[in-house]
C-alpha cells in the first residue's frame, strides 16, 4: 500500500519557459529508459518476486520502485513548469472573463513550431506519457524475467542508460529549471546503479574500475558536482513506513563506483519541498471556468474540511522544511 | 512524494491456481480501463492540474490516484497467486538441486494451452503489464484535457467502465482468489464513481436516478454485498501523510448513487494485510539460484540490517493487524 | 457527402451462434486486408486524388470506397449475430429484472475459453475494430502513393489478398451465418479486383490468363457459385446519388478474369435487406436498463417523431424489397 | 447501406498553402478525438446496438455517424488544399514533360523542415490517417461498452474534447482555409454534444449551466459566430434516405446548452458544395503520367459513359447549388 | 556486404506437425529476446560502431550478428516444418486439380482452435514476424546506446534472457523438430553469452561463478548435452569471407562460464546441411498454381541457367556435407 | 546460412554532415517501403516458400533478399556519416580526457532543433530502426501471402514505391553523401522491379509501356544517369556462394522496362568498397572510454589474432579493389 506526502522530492529551480527543453525531458519521463519505466519495472519485479530468502533484494527493488514514483512526479512537474506560459500569451491571468482567440487572435501560434504540438493541442501546456520523439509509453518496455540475477543485471543497465541519456540532455540545454531536475536524477540514477551493482557484488561479481557505466564526466557539471558533494549518489532511502525494509543488508559497504564513499541506507526519505499548483491558462480553456462555475467552486471551498483520521501518523513536520 | 507500507490494501482469499481467471484479471490490471490506467491518469491530472482555487479537486484526484497504485499492487499480486503453481509441477520446492526438464521432461507443457503463453514463457508465472487479449499497456490511454469539467466527466465514465468490466469478469469465474479481489475493486470503483459524480454535482449537474452507471446487480454478488454492507462504496481515504488534503470538501453529503449512505472522507487509509513473498518456481528458473549463490545470499542475510532513520514516523502498528 | 439507407447490402443467413467463426471474420473486418482497410484506403485515395483528367479513375475509387462502408456494416453485423447469445445464458431476455451473476452464478464462463475474450469483456458480444489475432486496426495500413498506376496495382493486390483470406475463412467454418457473408464478400472482392485489373488494362497492361489472382476454386463453394451465376463478380454499382460518376468509362468490356462475362456499371446500388436491432443481453449489462430508465425511454418513444425535410428524395421503396 | 453525393458538406475558403496548419488539422482527422474516431465509434455503436426499444438512440448514433464520414471527407480535403503547392515548386503544371529534380534540382527541399515530412515523402501533398504528432490512427480508440448510458456519456465527452482541441487549433493559425473548416466543425461538434446531452436528459440527467463543456469563447471567433447565428449548433440532419430515422424523438426541445434555441431534426442533409479534383504535382510524380499514358487515359475518357440505373433517385439538383 | 549459402546452419530433426510448439517457437523468432532482435541489434551496433581502436569488439558484434541471420533462417524454417500439414488435410498433394473446400468442405477447421489463427489465415502454414502472443516485431526493441560497455552489458543480458526463454520452451514440448532447433539455439546463445562476458572481462569485470546466467540445468536436457559435449558453447565462427575479423583477440582464453573449456574462434563457419523447399498446400491456395501456370513455370525451368561469375569463390563443397 | 565481407556494397561520397538529410534517409532504412522491410519480406518469403518446382522463383527472392541486407548496411552507414559530427562540437577527438558539457557547456544544443532528437539522445549520432517520422519498424509490414503470383505482384509494387520515395528524397537534398546512396538505391530498386516484372511475364502478364512504375525522370538526375549508363538497373547478382541459384532462369531476356537492355544474372556480387569505422564522439559518451579502459583495450589488441580456418575460401582479393 502507498501513501502520499504533499511535497516534491527535490526542489525545481525557477527559470524562463522552454518548450524545447521540456520536450527533451519527456524522454526522462515517458521514454524507454525514463522514470515511468523504472517505476513500473520495479513495481512488477516486487509484486512478482519469488523466494522469501531473497527478501533483502525484494525490499531493495520495492524501495527504489517507490522512489521512482516520486521521480515521475518530479520530472512531470518540471515539464509543466517549462511549458507553462511558453506561448507568452499576454492574458490577464486573473480575469476569468478573458477571451483567448476572440476576434480571431492566435495566442497559440507558437505551438505549430515547437517540438511536440501535443503539448499545446492535447496536454494544455502539461506533461504527456510519451518520449521525446512522441512515442507513447508502452507496457512492452517492462522487463521481469523471474530470474533474480538477470533482473539485477538488467536494472543495472537500465539505470546506467537512463543516466547516460540524462547527461546528454544536460548537454542540450542550459535552462536552470531543466538542469536542476536533470542533475538530481543523474545523481539518483547513479545511486540506483550502485545499488544494483552492489547487489551483484553480493553474488560474486567484481567490477574492477568499470563502474559507473558510462563514465560521463558528470562530476564536471556544476549542478551535479554539488549533489555529489552531498553524497546523494551513495544513499538509498527506504521509503518504507513500517520499517520492515531489509534493503540495507545489501546497500552497505564501499560504493562499487569506487569513489571512496560508503553506501548508506539509514534514512527513510528526503525532506522534500512543498508542492504548488500551476496557474490557469485561459488560452487552453484550462480550467476555463466561467464566472458562474468559479462561484460554485468558491462556495464549495468555504465548506468545512472533513477531519482525516490518521492511521499512519500524526506526521511531524520534517526538520529543515518550510 | 510517495511512501510504501509493506501491507496489501485488501486481503486475497486462497483458492486453487487458475490461469484462465488470471488472464481475465489482466484486463483489470493492464487494460484500457484497468488500474494501471486509472493510476497514471490521475497522477498526470494531479501533476498537470491548473488553478490553486481548485485544490479540493486536485486533492481528490491525488488521493484516488494514490489508492490506484495500491490497486495495481493488489491485482498484480492476485494474478501471481492465480498463476503460481498452475503447471502443477511436482517439484520439491525446497530442493535447490531440483532439475526441471531434466532427462527431457516437459513440466511447462500446460503453457501451450493457456490463455497467454507469456505468463509462463516471459513472466515466470507472474503478472504482466498487458490486457486480457495480450496488448501491452499504452501511454496513449491517459486522458488529461486540462479542462477540469471534462476531466471529471471522463473519470466518471472511466470508473464506471472499469466497474462494468469487473462485473463481467465476476460472471466469468467462481475462483475465490479472483473473486475476492474483483469484488473489492467493484466496490472501490463505485466509490470513485461516486467521488467524480459528486464533484460534478458541486458544479451543478444533477443525476436523478441514473447512477451508478451501469446498474449492474453487483449487490446480488455475495462477496460484493458484504463490502457494500460495510459502506466501502461511500468512503474515500486521503492516503495523505501530511493531512493537507482538502478532498473532503467535495466528498461529503448524500451519495449521488442514492443508496441512502453519506459520503465519508474522514479516514487516512485502510489497515491492510501483510504482504508475503511467493515461493521459488524452479521449472521457470526463478530464482533458480544454485547452492553456491544461495549460500552467498545467506551470508548476506546474516549481516546486520541498517538502521533506518525515519522522517515520517515512527509508525504505530495499525490496529487490528498482525 | 454521404447518406445512409436503413438496409443491409446483403442478407445474412440465420444459424447457431459461433464465436470461433465470429473471430475468424474479424480478419475480414479489422485485419490488414479487411473491409475497414479497403474503405479507408479508397476514401483517402479519393480525397487525395490528383488530376481532373483522371476523373473516371477517381469515381471508380469513390464508388468502391462507398461500397466498402456498407461492407463494414455487413460483416460487423454478421459478427454480432455469430456472437449474440453464444454464452447460452438462459436469461429471460424480456425481463428487465433479471439478475445475471446473482448468487454467484457464472453466466459468462465461456468467455475464458473463446478466441477473443474481449468479445465478452469489452464488446458485449459485439464486433471489434481488430483482426482475428486481436491487433487493433491501424492507420499505417492505408496506402496512397499519389501515383495512380501504383495505387491501382496496390488495390488489385489488396482485393486479391482479401479474397484469398476469405476463401481460407470459408474453409474454416461451415456456419451458415458466417458463410453467407463470406461468400458475398468473396464475389464482391472479385468484382473490385476486376475493376482495378480493367483500369490497368486501360493503361496497357495485359493479364493473359493470370486473373483472378489467386485462382482459388471458390466457384466450387456452393454459396459462391450461386452469386457467380447471378454475375455479381462483373457488376460495379455507382453508389452515387448525383449520377455524376464516370466510373463506367473504365468498368466496361470483357471481364479481365476471362470468365466470358461483360463488365456492367449501369446500376446505382443493390436493393439490400432491412436492418434489425439485436436483443438486450443482460448478462453483459447491455443495455442493462433498469425498469425506471426503461419507462423513461418508453415515454420518449411515445412522443411524435419529427418530420424530416428531404433534400435527396423522396425515395421510392426499392423494387422487390419488403 | 451508404450512398455518396459528389458534394462537400461545407465550403472551404481559399487561401495560401500552409503546411503547418495542415499538420495541426491532422489531429482533427486522425487524432484520438478527431473525425475518423467519431465516425468509427458511432458506426460500431450502431452495428452493435442492443434493444429494439432504443431505436431512437440507435438512429441518433447512426445519423451522427454518417455525418462524420462527410466530416472526414471535409477535413481531409482541407488538408490537401493546405498542402497542395506548398513546396512552391514553379513547375509548369500543365506540361506533362516537366522534369522535377532534373539536373539535380531540389524542388521538395521544404519537406525537410515542415511539421511532418510524410506529407511530401509518403502522401504526395495529401492527407494522412495520422494525428498531428504523426501517430497512426488506432482501432483501440473506439469505445463501445454495450451499455447505452455509458456510451452516451462517453460520446458527450468525446465531442466536447474534439471541440476543445479544435478551438485550440483555431488559436494556432489565421489561415482562412484552415479556419473555415475548423469553425464549421466546432459548431457541428457542439450540435453533437447537444445531441448526447439531450439524450442523457431523456434519462434524467440535468445539466444546469455546465454545458457546453468546455465553455470556450468560440462565439467570439468571427467565423464561428456566423455559423451560430445560422443556428447550426442546434440542428441535426438525419442523413437517412429512407425516412425511417426516429432520432428526432430525442433531438427536440430546448437546447441543453441553454442558448435559447430549439433543437431541430427536421432536415435530411445540408445542400453542400461541389467537389473539385486537385491539380497534378509532378515533383511528387503524382500522377506523373507520361504523354503516352495520358493519351491512353484520353482515349478512355472519350468512350461513352455507362448509363447508371438509379434505385435511389433520380435526384433533383439541390436548391441553391450549382 | 553479405552472401548466402544454400545450406541451413544446423539440421532439423523430423517429427509430426505441431502448431502449438510452432507458436511457442515464434517467441524465439519474433519475440523481444528472439533471433530477429539479436540480428538487428548487432547489425545496428556494427554499423553505428565508434572508435577504430575497438575493431576487435566491432568484429565480434559483426560476426555474431551475421550468425543471427542464419538463426532467423533456422528457426523460421523449423516453424514452417511444425506447421506444414498440420490441418491434416488429406489432399493429393501432387494433383494440381485438387479442390480445397469444394462442395463446402472445411479443410482448415483446425485453424479456429490453434494458438495463432494467422498461421493459417495469413501465413499459409508459414512463419510470421511476431512473438508467441502475436505481437509484431518492433524496431523499438533494438538497443544501441553508443557506449561500448553498456552495449556489451545489454547484449550479455539479451543472450541470457533468450537462452532462459528457450529453456522454458524446451520444457513445454517434446516434439523433436522443435527440440532439435531449440537445443541448438540454447547452446549457441550460451556461446554468445560467453563472448560478451569475455569482452567485459577484457575491461576488468570478473564474474566469479555467476555465469552462465541463469544456471538452467540445460546440460541435463539430452539434446543439449550432446551439443555441449561437442564444445559448441565455446566456439565462435567469424562468418567472415575476407579473413579480416579480429574477434579472436577477444574470444579466447578460458570460458567465463568456468566449464573448463577454452574459447575458440578459429573457424569460419559450420558446415551446415542442405536446404529443402516445402510442399505445396492447396488448401491454402499456396502456390495454388493452376495447370496452365504450372506449364509456364515448367517451360521456364527448362531454359538454360545463367552462368554465375564468381567474385568470392569458386567454393569447394564443404567437407563432410552431401 | 549467411556470410559477411568487410566491404560496403557501394561507395559513399564524402560531404558535410546534414542531419535533416539523415532523417529523410531513415524512411529508406526503417520505413514501410525501406530496406529493412524488403530484406525481411524476402527472407520470410524464401523461408516460407512452397513448391520445389518453383525453385527459380525462390532463388530470385533469396538473392534479392540477401542483397537487401547489404542495402541496410549501406544506408545505415550513410546515415551515420550524415549525422556524425553534426553538432559541430569542437572536441579534440583524439583526447580521451576531453570533457563534454564540463562547466555547464551545451555541446548538443542542436539536438533540440533537428528532425529527430533521438539521433542524439538515444542513438549517439547513429542510425535508428525507425522511419522519417520516427515510427519504429514493425513486423506487421511484412507481406507473405503464400501465393506466388500475389507475392510477386506485391514485391513489384513494393520496389516501385521504394523507388518513388527515394526519388522524392533526391529532390529534398543536394547533399552528396545522401545522394550517392539514394541514387544507387534508386537504380537497384529498378533492377528489382525489373526482376519481379519479368517473373510476372513468365506467368503471362504483359506490361506494354507501363514500366517502370512510376516513370520518374530519375534518368535526368546526374548521379542516377551515371549508374544507368553502367547498366546496373538490368543486373541481378546471385549473392550465392554455392552457385546453386537458378534465378537466372527468370532474370534474362529483354528488360520489361523496355529501355533496350538485356537482363543479366551472370555475376555473383559487386566488388564493393572497404568499410571504415567512425570516430569516437565524446559529447555522446561514445565510446567514452576513460584512459584506464583504453589501456585495457590496447593491451587486448596486442594479443595474437586467432587463425580463422576457412570453410568458404580462401578468398582472393576481388579485382579492382584496394
Amino acid at each position: 500500500m502507498y501513501l502520499h506526502v504533499q511535497r516534491l522530492i527535490n526542489d525545481i529551480e525557477a527559470d524562463e519557459p522552454d518548450p524545447a527543453a521540456a520536450n527533451a525531458l519527456q524522454e526522462g519521463l515517458g521514454g524507454q529508459f525514463g522514470e515511468m519505466r523504472t517505476m513500473m519495472q520495479y513495481l512488477f519485479q516486487s509484486m512478482n518476486f519469488r523466494g522469501p530468502a531473497g527478501k533483502p533484494y525484494r525490499d531493495l527493488l520495492q524501495g527504489i520502485g517507490t522512489e521512482e514514483i516520486s521521480h515521475v512526479e518530479l520530472i512531470g512537474t518540471t515539464i509543466v513548469r517549462l511549458l507553462d506560459g511558453s506561448p507568452r500569451y499576454n492574458g490577464k491571468k486573473t480575469d476569468p472573463l478573458d477571451e483567448p482567440g476572440a476576434g480571431g487572435r492566435t495566442p497559440l501560434e507558437n505551438a505549430l513550431h515547437e517540438s511536440n504540438i501535443h503539448h499545446y493541442l492535447v496536454a494544455s501546456q502539461g506533461a504527456l506519457p510519451v518520449d521525446a520523439a512522441g512515442n507513447p509509453w508502452s507496457g512492452s518496455y517492462v522487463y521481469n524475467s523471474g530470474n533474480l540475477v538477470l533482473d539485477l543485471l538488467y536494472n543495472l543497465m537500465l539505470e546506467s542508460t537512463g543516466r547516460l541519456q540524462k547527461c546528454r540532455i544536460y548537454e542540450m540545454t542550459s535552462n536552470k529549471t531543466a538542469r536542476s531536475t536533470i542533475s538530481y536524477l543523474i545523481v539518483r540514477d547513479q545511486a540506483h546503479e550502485n545499488a544494483y551493482a552492489r547487489a551483484l557484488e553480493t553474488l560474486g561479481v567484481s567490477w574492477a574500475s568499470v563502474l559507473p557505466i558510462p563514465k560521463t564526466n558528470a562530476e564536471k557539471f556544476p549542478e551535479v558536482r554539488k549533489l555529489l558533494d552531498l553524497g546523494l549518489q551513495s544513499k538509498q532511502y527506504s521509503f518504507d513506513l513500517t520499517a520492515q525494509s531489509e534493503a540495507g543488508r545489501i546497500f552497505q559497504g564501499m560504493s562499487p563506483s569506487k569513489d571512496g564513499t560508503q553506501l548508506d541506507a539509514s534514512e527513510q526519505a528526503p525532506a522534500g519541498v512543498p508542492l504548488t499548483i500551476a496557474e490557469e491558462r485561459f488560452e487552453e480553456f484550462s480550467p476555463g471556468l466561467d464566472p458562474e462555475l468559479l462561484a460554485l467552486v468558491q462556495a464549495t471551498a468555504e465548506l468545512e474540511m472533513a477531519e482525516v483520521q490518521p492511521l499512519y501518523g500524526p506526521i511531524p513536520p520534517p526538520e529543515g522544511t518550510s
